[in-house]
């Protein structure tokens, strides 16, 4: 599979995200009124599906549009906007992933180092465990054990207590045998870049993922801190809306703890593809779907298998990658499609996997092919 | 002391709380002009203290006047409302006293009973303790022992949960002999009207009291409910404003478990006073400063004493009761003088001590004395 | 079914159990060689199962007969004796379901009153429970919950806090409808004598239970406590004994937080049988199996149903009543068939269900019947 | 000062220390009837203070003494003998600090590295802390902060989730500038042990510390594990004789979590007074109090100051050295004077200050010379 030539990066037109007037002009290849039209089934979508408020956008070639949907606060009745703060979720790991290979590419990490070389004090497990294989999910590390327990802290952890959630976990795989998704094992790559950079991971991605791409709204999400726009999370409880229970999300800082816009995360897969943050070959590593021992794809069912941070998916158009995050008050999805020059996010702010009105049309209206088949047994 | 004819309920003019618009018109005692002045204090007090929100008002006579300044969410720069939800935190013990003197009236409670009577699980401590001991803060019944934890709960307790929390603690002195402030205390009290009346507490609340006075706004404060107009609250920190902590007020049910407007609270008042919620006789024992049993005062220093649920305190103008909150996101005020017809009440949305000057000058503008003296040794 | 006549209580003979000299003396029904023979095939059992020490023992008309095997401390080698001191985990359901029907018969407690007359504190579900459904499992209350947390508290709780442990679950089961045992239940029940009697469970049953029936050395298992002779447990892990985790069990009291010796578990039936503790009615009631509201019996596979607090199997030579318990560090099991004036009891201190070697053959030697059905399937 | 001359270690003799009788041969310096007179005041110092078991030994050159009192378990009347298993707690923090300058020696640590060069995932905190200043406290972590909790933990912790106990506290104190005993500091040097080893506390301490000097009954105090001769502990409550609080002392372990025998302990002092552990120099280093930056000695009141684990007292026959240890179940103390190549230890499993009767008497027994002046006021 030869298909380095594909990653040259794009020149980035100068374009400025928030600046761009939703709607106001039309790309060459989407209309003007094809994206009123689906702005319409958003909002359809969001009535269906009581979804309180979602940001949707996208980037295509220059063209840029984000759209604002719903409330992202019920009880205040405030308008979502184009720059409301959601938490990310798991789609932070796709940053992760970028700030570990930026560590290689420094040669401050070795790939296929064991992770106590960076992280002595995390206990030695049944079998040795390495940096690529927690990249790939391939570790063993399990996910959340205790779900009831570990899934609602409500107070802050820095990364010495969010690694000691799981220190003492037995591995569920041997590493390198399954494909075990583990926001646990992104926490020790988060702890890994902590060690190898000696700074705390937020500042790491400040000065080395956050500023470079552009994004001046994304930040680890404190709840006690003031983040202009936070949007109210929700839930369905008997079918009605219901806050979403509260949580502290510092203990899941590099697998998914942090906060900001959809214009935010266009630029962070936008500045990617531009090589803004890794070098070609990096890139090319990146997006290249790791295997099990016996050669075969490692994934999620129904993609062409897990690379390091993302999924990916095999369409005409070209290669597919995507990530989404789910959490207590967010649902995110982010999609891009280096050979189109196109980058998709959403946001919602319902805990449900509800968005797929919001997600599959806007897809097919710009790259005008399905992004599943219709038979998902055909995939 | 012979004031028993100053109780006799005065009739309640046919007001409509929130109907009546803040400023629209005077009072025969204070002017539009006195009252504009007052707002720009607020606002100013609202912007030395840093203060985000605060809502204000009273009901003297037949007027009814209510004020919203500043914001009720600084991320989403929300303004505040006349009926924005605050919590009211320990004001809430005043509301609690009138339904245990309910079912006093009803012959369900006997005042000087042992608290086990009715509560049969709640550990029998060194001493017997009384209802009455209870309502006076003269049981001994520590407040919070163990602030770092039982300040901060998150979790949502219901009554047997709720007494748990302190039911394994020790007096700190003798039934009878100190006023011991103690949140425990009055939750113990909840679980008593829950236990006599077969009622969860907020049941019998909003039947026997929040109807009855026309609180329509006023509930528990579940964090997962869409309260409207629900306020967020502020800490300040190293001097800059933050979000408050998250906490989960449900183990502090009768002691401060609930949220609700300012109307709402100069209704509670307004209808105690007009006799609508306890007999003449229950309300002059409410009202009525507790000794200790060496015969001194029992309560506050620089006050009368406390009664039930109430400080009192001296006035020539007549007797003020008075009674305040504080918790994470608010702090509030109640303040009744029944003899001149006159309520007030105050909410605001940050974590300080800092409500002087929102409260003593609209008490001076319109009972024309000075709340507290001006050199508090005096007092 | 009239069994009643087989309820006359026999007659107890001059007894002091502990002075009964192990094996010193033959039954006129059992030799001192069988006895000696049986003895060595415990010896057997506990070498093959790892069992560090066990007692066992049993009453048969004017027969007593207890006996001590292995280690109640390995790490100092202390032998068990007669009257080591384990813990008797839910076994003590058989205890709580006796004080209940003592309280039935004063007229304090309606078996038919939801449990809310007696803990009117305890939220009510989403049907009614009645005493007697606690007393059959058949309420629907749950059991364990979450077992990583519920069977590991380490901290003291006082009745309050162990009902509070499970005070907000929901019903498994529409109450009748199922058996679904639970030690949540009887800790309600337990909740309920100490209401109902205005004393603490320990001192209620000291009074009306152990005393009466001659159990000197049964009491509440507190840690702090210096109990003479108190047994250390076991767990095996990977094959080798450790040391059993610590727990504390008060938050079980009522359904298995007390801890005594095999003789007071044999004077506990004895005494039954001699209706020292409750009336021939109300024994009869205890011992009858439960129906579900589809009028199947209710209880356990392979028993003739669970009646109050026992299991009931029938046997050729009569019905045989048996209640076992398990818990961190013990494992217990008693036995009664009135009709042969035969009860029975042993306790290991291993964790693990490998007692059939040590149950069975003395039950076949004493009442020459098998216990169970070879073929399970026949039951 | 020049004391180098005195480190010269001095040839140990071939003593088995278990095999030594106690009492059975006197010292050229103390005579079997002088040990004979001080057991009998060990005895009665145990009825006074109501200790139940102690052990106590020395070594004077070649003359080993060891013996045991009471009783090691109250329940199950066990005696407690000379290789009785107490609890180490703090006397553990001397062989820690040993560890440390063994691989200062390997040059694997600089004394004067900021910690975190070792333990990176450790927060920086206002200012930057040493490893030499961990060593005699002066890095201002501070000690137990919520001694009800901190103190009381029950579950197994692994070395990151002990140092994630205080990870997130703040300083009391600027580094070098006052002595704040910090059990946490050692902590954070067990971490730093096991990061630049890249072993596990115990695995280090086993192999360069424990079994170079011959202690082949000391290990981590595992609750789980079956430790030959374990002794249980007790506290005093009102005067009365209780088991001791059930603590699991693995979050403790470089500052306090181990278990082990009294001959042991020697063994230790003796070893390290024998350069087994350490070379000359840096036994030298280890016995030298620190100063404050100020330029003052730095330690406990009554003492020459606090050197690198270890007290230091001057007494006209040397240099004393000592440690203490007091944890739940435990008091300890070790002492050595290696001039006068005599080392002293003691253990006792009362949760009670109480030892001095079993302390003082057998010094001066055998140094002639008191431990400490008449009158504190004097030292």
């Amino acid at each position: 599979m030869n298909r380095s030539s594909k990653f040259v990066p794009y020149l980035i037109l100068a374009v400025s995200l928030l600046a761009a007037k939703a709607g106001a002009q039309a790309s060459q290849k989407v209309s003007a009124e094809e994206l009123e039209r689906y702005a319409k089934r958003v909002e359809a979508a969001l009535k269906d599906q009581k979804i309180p408020g979602a940001t949707v956008g996208f980037i295509h070639d220059d063209f840029v549009w984000v759209k604002a949907f719903g409330f992202s606060d019920l009880e205040n009745e405030v308008p979502t906007r184009q720059d409301s703060a959601y938490r990310y979720a798991s789609v932070q790991k796709s940053m992760t992933a970028v700030a570990i290979l930026q560590l290689v590419e420094k040669g401050l990490i070795d790939l296929d180092a064991e992770v106590q070389r960076y992280v002595p004090l995390y206990p030695r497990k049944k079998y040795p465990i390495t940096i690529r294989e927690l990249l790939g999910h391939l570790s063993g590390t399990p996910h959340y054990v205790n779900r009831d327990v570990e899934q609602h802290f409500k107070d802050h952890k820095d990364t010495m207590q969010a690694i000691a959630v799981f220190s003492n976990f037995d591995l569920v795989a041997e590493p390198g045998t399954k494909f075990v998704y583990s926001s646990y094992g992104y926490n020790l790559l988060g702890a890994v870049i902590e060690s190898v950079s000696g700074e705390p991971y937020s500042r790491y991605m400040e000065e080395h993922v956050w500023k470079p791409a552009g994004m001046a709204s994304t930040r680890m999400d404190d709840p006690l801190d003031l983040i202009p726009h936070r949007v109210r999370g929700y839930q369905l409880k008997d079918g009605a809306l219901k806050n979403s229970e509260f949580i502290d999300v510092s203990s899941r800082f590099a697998a998914g703890g942090t906060r900001g816009t959809v214009p935010d995360l266009l630029k962070f897969m936008d500045a990617l593809n531009h090589g803004k943050l890794l070098s070609p070959q990096s890139l090319r590593l990146m997006y290249t779907p790791m295997h099990t021992r016996d050669g075969k794809i490692s994934g999620f069912p129904n993609t062409a298998g897990y690379a390091m941070g993302w999924n990916v998916i095999h369409r005409k158009i070209g290669e597919v990658y995507t990530n989404d995050g789910g959490q207590q008050e967010t649902r995110t999805f982010i999609l891009s499609v280096p050979e189109k020059h196109f980058v998709m996010a959403l946001a919602i702010n319902l805990e449900a996997d509800v968005y797929d009105e919001i997600l599959f049309p806007l897809f097919e209206l710009v790259m005008h092919e399905k992004l599943v088949d219709p038979d998902p047994r055909k995939q």
